[in-house]
């Protein structure tokens, strides 16, 4: 069995980005520095976005200037378009998360352009991101159901997938956006991405919207090749809803992910200890209870 | 990969039996009845427990007179000994689910016994009911961890159910009373469960109480022989705690299980719009939001 994933912590990104409450800077960089505490790794901590569209994210650039340069920890910015890639480099971050969605109509909705449009997007950013020495990750959102076009065959990610690869990506994420997928999917798209992209490293992102994110996660684990470095998305708390899945529950929760993860015997570096305490203080920030169980049900004590 | 498993709903036992909140009879016939609409097909109505420690089930009897005669319906207690058994069998009901703690302290809080008092007396009531043709299902609890000793090593439950096996039960069920359980762990018991008890059903009670609780469900559906009958507890709403976790979620939702089932090809049998409307149902009688998720977002729409 895999003996290692990595986490990429994104909680001060699609955590935050539909919370009606506004957060402040100093707050998110609060949130940062205890991310940090916890040995988070990879930290998303912001999307380069229209801050009309998304006003929780409008700081993105104060967000990315006081960020701490602490070793080892890579930054990441999600990007839709040309301009918020040239704004994630003047920003100064070490990676760019780019966005593909593979329905037309939640495309449109999302970032105005059709699939095949996201498609051109990105391949012209990863032409550029390779030339900068900026690491990518191309996600593939609603991978497995859209909000608008309801299913989504594997194959149809597969043909998405086959269009993003004239420049190599430095990461494959799949993303379940509205959080309807189940374990077979992730197989199925584990199975296409070794087809189209073997040797690429593979990542997920969940929302335990329906309760499926944590299994999604262990089959992610467990159908990935062993030596192929996988990473999970989480978010502090299980915060992080959808705009188009109005009742969505948030991404799986990083602590709840990694004492399963590590009770299972797969290692992630991180210190569950350090961060429990962010599920009471992001509900006091948020005027709500976070969907995080850990921390509410503490951890198992060893006796 | 398995084409089916069957469901087993302990929202009238374990979902009640902890709550403060008192649940008159009528409501419990009345949660039953929307159960069977449901299609669900085993159902374990009350504990034949000592009333003045259970008070919400003394109603034990009261219960099981009013059960409907639905074809097809086979209907569980819970015993913890003799008297107990004694009880579900005055009762009328099919089949008893006869609990084994795999720890002592555990078991002595649990039900005054040792685990070694427990097997005798789960062995004294085997031979009784297979006399009397009445289904039986041996559960080891805390067969994942234990509140007071800490770490149950598969090893551990292996020894416990070698000595359940003088009578063989119909079937065998693991129980990770207070949410502590892992994939990896499943695997574990499954394997010890072919090869102490090769071709006897297995059935799992899983608590989410730290978000594990669908992937243990998972890894039970995938880890079994294909041909094995395979069963898995689940709560309307997610209902259900254990008094020696105070702040455990509750077992997984039947409908939450049974969307991720279904969609992931694998039958139930189980109708799940009929019980979506329980969850708020379940609510508004017990004073709180009940943890399923399903009912909350929607399922996901076929477009």
């Amino acid at each position: 069995m895999r003996s290692s994933v990595a986490i990429v912590e994104v909680s001060p990104r699609d955590g935050l980005q539909n919370e009606a409450v506004p957060v402040s800077t100093p707050d998110k960089l609060k949130l940062i520095a205890t991310l940090i505490t916890g040995r988070l790794r990879r930290i998303e901590v912001t999307s380069f976005v229209n801050p009309r569209k998304v006003p929780q994210l409008a700081d993105a650039e104060q967000v990315c200037a006081a960020l701490p340069s602490t070793a080892g920890v890579s930054w990441s910015g999600l990007v839709l378009n040309d301009r918020g890639f040239d704004r994630a480099v003047a920003a100064g971050l070490d990676e760019v998360n780019v966005v593909v969605v593979c329905t037309d109509t939640f495309s449109q909705r999302n970032q105005g352009v059709s699939t095949a449009g996201g498609i051109e997007i990105w391949n012209r950013i990863a032409a550029r991101a390779r030339e900068m020495r900026i690491r990518t990750t191309v996600t593939l959102a609603a991978a497995f159901g859209c909000p608008f076009e309801g299913e989504v065959a594997p194959t149809r990610v597969r043909d998405v997938l086959a269009s993003c690869l004239a420049v190599a990506p430095d990461e494959i994420a799949f993303a379940d956006t509205i959080g309807v997928g189940v374990p077979p999917q992730v197989d199925a798209l584990t199975a296409i991405a070794a087809d189209l992209a073997p040797g690429v490293a593979l990542r997920w992102h969940f929302h335990n919207t329906r309760n499926t994110g944590y299994a999604n996660a262990w089959a992610a684990v467990q159908a990935a090749e062993p030596g192929l470095p996988v990473a999970l998305d989480a978010s502090a708390g299980g915060i992080g809803g959808c705009p188009f899945a109005p009742n969505a529950t948030g991404n799986i929760a990083t602590a709840d992910l990694v004492e399963m993860l590590e009770r299972a015997g797969v290692r992630t570096g991180v210190d569950v200890d350090q961060l429990l305490g962010l599920d009471a203080w992001l509900g006091e920030r948020l005027g709500k209870q976070v969907p995080g169980q850990l921390a509410r049900a503490g951890r198992f004590a060893a006796h």
